[in-house]
């Protein structure tokens, strides 16, 4: 532990490292998608980059959460499978629970809220488990989570405090690293959207040893950056109670005490972005990446895009000091957005 | 030449084979993505079938049609290359023509219906290319193409009936033989899109050498079902003329030459889909792929959602004799749709 790292907050009782996540590549490799790293000539002409987009809405259940609930799963011990898990999730985890539990036999009750997109509601019921709702402004679903889980006696699956989780979060930047490897390629950023920074965190672990060059960017939300303003505060901040976003995936009040531990001690950066740059990054992405992004899935995709990428890497411009094209690459973090907003923002885009 | 061929009609002069598709994967293989045969979980449980989407709206271009494009005007001398090209499209076509012309430094002059998507029109004119608009249902636009052709010493890119062109196509199929190898499957049908039957037909060539006991089936809108008509009358049909499709990829008016050749000497099959069939398929690949597809593009995947595939399995069932699932591959083959199509067809399933 660095001192910085301990002025941060309680050290937290154990930090995932690099051989937690190759771990997790080994038990998810029959499972999990290995997502395609797809090129977008267009934009990256535009851009003045190597913009390279890792396309995590084609994993199973339409998001990177299976990785993390999968591995958090399958490393339970028999008699606690037995018991089944519980999650508390806004959509994205929700689902990765349920499909982890299901494709392990494990039972699984997800506490949502009651607002959370349709689509994300009926997949999880989809995928066989119990959905509990909650009220967001009003419930605090930790608590009801833990709750079930005494009652139960299930297994919490948090969707990202914990070392398992951001391990196989972990295998996205593992996935990216080879994927440029094999490419010829090294990246000058890895940005990826960022809530409770599990993903940011796995990934910066792995690209740390595989990338060591790479700057790794937490892109956030306007008014959900408490990455962000923690980072530079040097201690975990909160969002403003009762705020909203149409980024419903990364509407976390605070970043999770292991992700916030291991983005200080890794050196990331933060960008957060508005709503118009994140439709505006959806509708480039139905236009010339043909890939269906929800909001939040798309907070990476629009830093690049409204140029602030640039800003993280330091030198504030496309153009490496040696001349070549920086190469960029944006998760796309997830897809499960409904059919009804997202006619909203095509047509909302057809009208400008 | 085989007895059913000569009755199909004048025999062609030159039919690509299977080392035309392996020279032009070779040829393709710095330029052309790849693309991702990609599981499909909850629709292959649904419908009892292990269901895969080879996703070539990830191509570059957002099409299939870049393959065969590039194909042709890389086997150019160097001096036919100075004349440019010339091509007649509804528009998937000309952009895989506007792209190859433009990597490989060559001009291109597209001859395009002036009622084809502002998509198609915009980026074609983005790669480079100069666009010449005619009415599709007063002009021949062979005509009009030819006659460019000849005042400029271009080399006309016809969209399917070309040997370059299918084998340009037939690099689907062999990547589909290869993916399948890789997961251990060997399929039982292979459906795509079909209008000319260039890609089809290609498609049919490499699958019958790396998979001979696959069936291949071409996808058609209803009222454009000429290669069914066609295959079943042991000559070319034609399209009534005047006919309208959400399908504006698949209007070609009768079969090519040299794709109706292949397809009756490789015993391929047909099924024709309806528009709602389309659009169901097109909100399944938003909801369970996160692909956007396009109306034509969808055709093979809504065959199969519409329980068609197993006509032309002959045996009408999802099981296979030996009692596993039946493996089907279906081919998304383009996913330029402009958005508010795309909102209009998302808003209508979400009113159902």
């Amino acid at each position: 532990m660095s001192g910085s790292e301990a002025a941060a907050g309680t050290p937290p009782a154990s930090l995932p490292g690099l051989e937690d996540i190759r771990a997790a590549a080994r038990r998810l490799e029959p499972l999990a998608v290995r997502t395609p790293l797809l090129d977008v000539p267009g934009a990256s002409a535009r851009l003045g980059l190597r913009l390279l987009i890792k396309a995590e809405v084609l994993q199973r259940t339409g998001t990177f959460k299976f990785r993390g609930a999968y591995n958090r799963i399958a490393a339970l011990s028999p008699e606690a499978r037995k018991g089944g898990v519980v999650a508390f999730s806004s959509g994205n985890h929700a689902q990765g629970v349920a499909a982890a539990a299901a494709l392990l036999g494990v039972p699984a009750t997800i506490v949502m809220p009651a607002d959370a997109p349709a689509i994300k509601l009926a997949n999880t019921r989809n995928y066989g488990a119990e959905v509990v709702l909650y009220d967001r402004e009003r419930d605090d679903r930790e608590a009801i989570g833990r709750a079930i889980a005494g009652e139960r006696g299930a297994t919490l699956v948090p969707p990202f405090d914990d070392p398992w989780i951001i391990a196989g979060q972990g295998t996205v930047g593992l996935e990216i690293a080879e994927q440029c490897a094999e490419l010829g390629l090294v990246p000058d950023a890895v940005l990826a959207p960022a809530s409770g920074g599990g993903l940011i965190a796995g990934m910066a672990i792995a690209l740390a040893d595989a990338c060591p060059t790479a700057r790794l960017i937490a892109c956030e939300p306007a008014g959900f950056d408490d990455i962000g303003r923690s980072l530079q505060a040097g201690k975990r901040e909160s969002n403003a109670p009762g705020g909203r976003s149409i980024c419903d995936a990364l509407m976390a009040a605070t970043p999770g005490l292991l992700p916030f531990a291991l983005l200080t001690k890794l050196k990331a950066a933060a960008i957060a972005v508005t709503e118009a740059e994140v439709e505006q990054a959806m509708v480039m992405a139905f236009l010339e990446l043909k890939l269906v992004v929800e909001p939040g899935g798309a907070a990476a995709l629009a830093a690049v895009l409204a140029g602030k990428a640039g800003a993280g890497l330091g030198a504030g411009s496309g153009a490496s000091p040696d001349g070549r094209p920086r190469v960029v690459v944006a998760v796309a973090s997830g897809g499960n957005v409904d059919p009804a907003l997202f006619a909203l923002v095509l047509s909302r885009s057809a009208m400008k």
